[in-house]
C-alpha cells in the first residue's frame, strides 16, 4: 500500500517531535512536509530540533526534510501538488487566536486538519474525538465544510491530555447504562505536559505546584462535549454538537516531578443504577471499541488496562502499556463519600497528544474523510 | 525558670530525631533522657544516629547522653528519681501492640506520654490533640486515670500527619457555624512522612505512587474523633470520646518526590449554611485559639495562613511558615460540585508530629497535667 | 534452532529481573529455570516478584515458572536432567563468601555459571569479560577447569557498572598503540545501581551522595585485570590472568537522582604518543570488535557511539542507545592538565549488568564453551 | 550605629532576592535601594517578585521600596543624595558588555560596585575576592581609581561559584608552604546556579547534564587570579593583578538535579613537598581568616568544616553549615595518580553568590572603602 503523505505542523516542538517520532514506520502515513515557526523555517529538521531532541529517533527518517514556515499554507499547498502532503497533523504553539486563524486557512486551502491544539475544541461543529469514545462524531464533518464553503479541508481537534485517564473508563461505564452525575477529580500531571522548556526545575525539585492554568476549566468541561450528540438545527441541517448535562466535573490539577504520565484520583457518583465494584472491573477489563475491532495501527490491544496491585498505576511502571496507547486504572473502590473511586493513568504526550492525534487519524482515513 | 526534663522514646528514629532538634533551647522542657531500640541502648546519641542525622543540629545538646533500652521502663523510672523525666515523648517504631503495650507501662510508671503513635489513636478514654483544635479533649485525662489505676501517668496522642493540612482550617469554619458534611481530598505527601530509609528512590525519581498503606483510613476517620465530644457513661463517669457524625471523608492518598510537607486539595459540601469565599477567606485569616491566646512557646502566631497567588501553597516555599507549625492554604475557590475548593499544607514531620507533640506537651503544661 | 535452556540464579532481584527481562524471545536461550531466596522459593516467578517489578514484560514469558531454591544446587542439576538448564547467569544478591562457595558449586555440578556478581573478579583464573576488549580472555576456561577437576562447568564474571562507560572507549585507543599511562574519573552513578530498595528517596531529592562503598577500588583495579594477559606458569601449565600495569585510575563515585545510566568524567593521560581529539573521535566511530564481527543478538551495532552535541551523553536520552548495550561518548576534547577530557555513558542494568551477561554467553557460546 | 544605606542592582533575580534576604537584620547595612529591568521599574519591590520569590523572608522588610531602573544612573545618583545609598550591590543579569559598561557608570558616579557579574572578573585592575583568601587584593583599588579617574567609586568583584568549594581549603594549604602543582575537578552543581527559570524540569529528572557553558573556563582560569600578586608597572604605579601560575587546572562541570549547594570531587598534585591526610585535616579545621578574626558579620566561625563520615559531605546536609557560609569538605584521602582526593560543598547562592558579596562588602568597610 502507497503511504499517504502528510505534513506537521509545529512539528520541532514537543508534541511536534513526538508525532515524528510515533510516525515513524507507521503502515499507513508517512511524514513528507514539516512546518515550524520562522526562526526553525529553511533547516533541515534535524538541524531544527538539534540539542532539544526529547524523543529517540526522531529525526532518522525525516532528519533531512528541509522545515517549512508554517504561516506559509502556499508552501503547504505547493507541497500537496507535488504529492507530499495529503492531510496535516497541527501542534501549533501559539497564541489560541493565531492558531485557529491558521487552522482555518488550511482547511480552506483544502487539507484536513487533525489537531492537538486547544484553539477550536469550543467550536460548535469541530468534534473533539477520542477515537474508542465518540468515533460517531465524524459524521459532523460534511456539515462544517458545508458551512464554511470548505471543499475536501475540515478540523478534528482532541481534548487535552488531563482528561485521557479517565474519559474513557466513565465512558465504558456509560455505555453499559451506568449514568455518572458527578465527579470529583485531582490530577498529578507530568511536567512534558507544560512543553519545553515548560517549567522550571526550581520549581519541580523537592516541590508540587498546585495549579496549572486553565487545565482545570478544560478538565471540567471537555468531558462534556465528547460525551455529547451531534444535533441538527432543522431544514438547513447545520449540524453542532450540543453538551452533555452529566457528569459534573470539579477537577484539582497539579504539576509533579515526573517527566510523562498523568495520574488523577476519581470519585465517582452515579445516577439511580450504581455498577458494584466487580462489575466496573469487568466492563473495564472487556472494553473494546471500534479501533480495536478494526485493529487500527495505533490502537491499544485493550484500551482499558485494570491493575490489582494496591499501588498501581503508576507513571513509570504503567505510562508505556501498550504502546502507550492504553489507560491503566486501579486502586478501584467503593468511595467512602460517592459510589467508586479509582485511580487513572494515560501517558500524556503520547495517548494525550500525538498517539491520540495519530489515533484520530486512522479513525478518519477509515471512515474515507482522508481520500 | 527550671526546665521540665524529659524523656523521648524511639530517639533515633527520623521523628525522634526532630524531637531533639525542636526541643534545643525550649524554653520549659530540656531533653535530659533518650531511649530508643536496644541495637542503640548503650551508645552515645551522636553515635547512636550518626550517618543518618537528618536535622541539622539534632546532636548537640543531646549528643553525649546515653541511650536507654525504650523496652526497660525501670530505666526511665531511674531517670525520673535522678531528675532526669518528668513525661515522655513516644516517637517508638514498632508494631502498634508492642507500642500498645510500652506506652501503657510508661504511663503505669507514673509518666505522661505524649505519643507520636497511632496504637492509642482509638483507644475511647485517650484524647486524639490538635492544641488549635480540640484542646478540651484534655478534660478525659482524669476519667483514664481513674480508669486504669494510674497516679500520675496518662497517654494523649496526636494525630496522622495526612489531616493536618485540613482539619484546623475546617474546625475554624465549623466554629464560625458551618457545618460541614462531606469532604473529598486528595493528599500529596512528602517522603519523610514514610520515616527512614523508607521510601526507595527508585520508586520516586520520575514517578508518584497512588497509594499509602492505612493512610487514607486514618484520614477519614481521625477527624471524626478530633470533632467528638467527651461523653460519661452514667453513674460511674466512666468518660469516652464520642465520635461527630461528620463530615464523612473520602481520602486519596498519593506518595509524591518531595522532602517535607503534606498537600491536601480539599472539596468540602457545607450544610444548609453555606459561607462565601471571601468569608472563609476571613475566618481563617482572622482564625486565632488557645495556643495563640496564651502564646504557647511552639505555637505559630496565625495557625493559618492565606496565600493569595494562584500557585501557592507549595511544599517547598510554604511548609517552613511560622517554624513550620502554621497551616498555609490557598486557591480557595467554589467547587463545581460540592461547595467550597482549597488546597492546604502543612510541614508533616514538624506540625504533623515532632512539633505538634511539643505543641501538646505545652498545652498540659498549661493545664497543669505536667506536674 | 532449538534454544539453549538457561537458569537464572536470583532471578527475582533487580538484576535478576533484567536477566528475564532481555532474554525474552532471545533467538538463542530461553529460561527455563529460575532460582532466588528460599523466601521466593516455590512461588509462581510471576507472585515472588509482585509488586516490585522493575523492567517491562518481566513476567510475561517466565511469570508461570515455579521459583527454585538458589541455595539447592541438586534441584538445578534435576532441572539440567529435565533438559531446562543447560547453564546458568549468576545475579546473586548475598555476601561475597555465600556467593562464591554457591557459584562453585554450581559448576562443581556440571554449569557454567555466567555471573554478574564480585566474589569472583579476583580469582586469578576466572577472566572478567567485556566481550569487546577481552574476549580472548576465554582461553583461560580450560585450565580453571583442569585446576579444579571441573568437568564442563566453569565461572566468568563481567566487571563492575561503573567501568562500563570508559572501560572500551580506552581499550579502543590501546589497540590503536597510544598507550594510556593515568586516569582520573569522576563517575555519577544511577540508584538501580543499588538494587532494590536501594537509595532511600530522602537521600536522593535535592540531593547527591558522594560515596558508594567499595565502588572506586572496583572502578581502580577491575581495568587493570580486563587489559590484562594470560600467563601460564611453567610446565604444570596453570594459568592465570596477570594484570596490566597501567592505566593508574583514580576514581571519585557519586550517587545522583537518576534511574539508570552511569556518566563518568574521564581525564586521560597517554604514554609518549598523544592522539588528537580528531583522531580519537575516528578510532572510536570506527571501532568494531568480535560481538560486532559476528552479528552476536545483543551485541550494538557500534560498540562506541561519538555525540558531538556541547552537553551529550545525558543518561536519560543516552543510555537507551542501541538496545542499551551502545557506551555514548561526547564532549572530547584536551585536558588542562593530562592530555585528553571525555564524558562516557552507559546503562548500568543492561549494559553494566545482565545485557553484558548475555552478550558473554553468546560469546562462549560462539566459542563453544556452553555445548 | 546608624547602618549604611545601601542599593541592590538585579534585585529582583535570584541572586539579587537572595541579597534582599542575606541583607534582612545586617548589622551594618540596610537596603534602601533596589534597581532591576525596566520591566520591573515602577512596581513595589514585592509586586515585581510577586509569583517568583525564592527566599523566605524576601519581601518582608523592602517589599515596599518602588524598583528603579538598574539602567538608570541618575535615579541612584538621587537616592545617594536622600541618604538611600552609599553602594551597590550589583547582581545584574544581562549581556557581559552592558554590565560592564553599567557598573562602570556606577563607579564613575561615585558609588563603590560590589559586584557579582563575571563582566569585570578579567579587569586587571578589578579584584576578585573571596575574603578569607585574598583580603590583601584591596590594595589595587586606590590605583584603579585613579587610573579611571574615579573619585569614591570603584569596582570590585568576586569569583564563580563554582570554584567556591575547593579555592579557600586549597588557599589553606598554600599558605601553609604546601604548593599546589595540579588539579583534577568534577562539579555536580545545583540548579539554582542557573538562576530562573534556569534549567528545565525535563532535563533535571530522571537526569543529570555533564555540560555548563562558560563554567570549566571559569573553574580553571579564576583560581589564578585570586591567588595572584599585585604588581605594579613601574614609576607611574598603574597597578594590576598578575595570575598565578599554579595551579593547573581542569575541570569538568556537571549539572545535577540539586536546590542548591555545588559540590567537587577534586583531586591535587603537590610540589615537592606533600602534605599527610592528616595534616590536611589539621591545617583545615583549624584554618581561620581575616573576616574571622575580626568577627565580620556573615563570616563564618570556621571557613572550612572538615566531616569524617564516609558520605558526606552532601547538598542536603551541609550546604546551609554556618548560614550557609563554610565549606564542608570530606572524604579526605590519597589519591591513587595525583596526591590528595577530597570533596568539597558550598552553598553556590549564598557563599558562591550573594553572601560572598556581602562578605566582601564588610571586608571593605573594615578597610575604610566604604566611607
Amino acid at each position: 500500500m502507497t503511504k499517504i503523505p502528510v505534513g506537521v505542523l509545529g512539528a520541532t516542538g514537543m508534541v511536534g517531535q513526538q508525532y515524528i517520532a510515533l510516525l515513524n514506520n507507521h503502515p499507513w502515513f508517512e511524514v513528507r512536509y514539516a512546518a515550524a515557526s520562522p526562526k526553525s523555517a529553511g533547516k533541515k529538521y534535524k538541524d531544527a530540533t538539534d540539542g532539544r531532541v526529547h524523543y529517540p529517533g526522531v529525526t532518522e527518517s525525516v532528519g533531512e526534510l528541509v522545515v517549512g514556515d508554517a504561516n506559509d499554507v502556499s508552501a503547504a499547498v505547493a507541497a500537496a501538488k507535488a504529492g507530499n502532503c495529503a492531510f496535516v497533523f497541527s501542534a501549533l504553539e501559539m497564541g489560541k487566536d493565531e492558531i485557529r486563524t491558521l487552522e482555518d486557512a488550511y482547511a480552506a486551502a483544502g487539507f484536513p486538519v487533525i489537531s492537538n491544539a486547544s484553539a477550536h475544541r469550543w467550536t460548535a461543529d469541530v468534534p473533539m474525538l477520542i477515537a474508542e469514545v465518540n468515533h460517531h462524531h465524524t459524521d459532523i464533518i460534511t456539515s462544517q465544510q458545508k458551512a464554511r464553503g470548505w471543499d475536501k479541508g475540515f478540523i478534528v481537534v482532541k481534548p487535552n491530555c488531563s482528561i485521557q485517564s479517565y474519559t474513557t473508563p466513565l465512558y465504558a461505564l456509560i455505555q453499559e447504562g451506568y449514568e455518572i452525575k458527578r465527579l470529583i477529580v485531582s490530577t498529578l500531571q507530568a511536567v512534558s505536559g507544560a512543553g519545553y522548556p515548560g517549567v522550571p526545575s526550581l520549581d519541580m525539585i523537592d516541590n508540587i505546584i498546585p495549579y496549572i492554568g486553565g487545565e482545570e476549566e478544560k478538565s471540567e468541561l471537555e468531558p462534556l462535549k465528547i460525551l455529547g450528540s451531534i444535533e441538527r438545527a432543522g431544514a438547513n441541517e447545520a449540524g453542532l454538537i450540543k453538551n452533555a448535562e452529566y457528569p459534573k466535573v470539579s477537577a484539582h490539577c497539579n504539576r509533579i516531578p515526573a517527566n510523562d504520565g498523568h495520574t488523577a484520583c476519581v470519585s465517582v457518583e452515579f445516577g439511580a443504577k450504581k455498577p458494584s465494584v466487580e462489575e466496573v472491573k469487568k466492563i473495564w477489563t472487556k472494553f473494546r471499541s471500534l479501533p480495536q475491532e478494526l485493529k487500527f495501527p495505533l490502537a491499544p490491544e485493550r484500551p482499558i488496562i485494570v491493575r490489582e496491585e494496591n499501588d498501581r498505576p503508576q507513571p513509570k511502571k504503567d505510562r508505556d502499556a501498550d504502546k502507550a496507547m492504553a489507560v491503566t486504572v486501579g486502586r478501584i473502590r467503593p468511595c467512602n463519600v460517592f459510589d467508586l473511586r479509582f485511580v487513572g493513568l494515560s501517558h500524556n504526550t503520547v495517548r494525550g497528544a500525538a498517539g491520540g492525534g495519530i489515533l484520530n487519524a486512522e479513525l478518519l482515513k477509515h471512515k474515507g474523510f482522508l481520500g
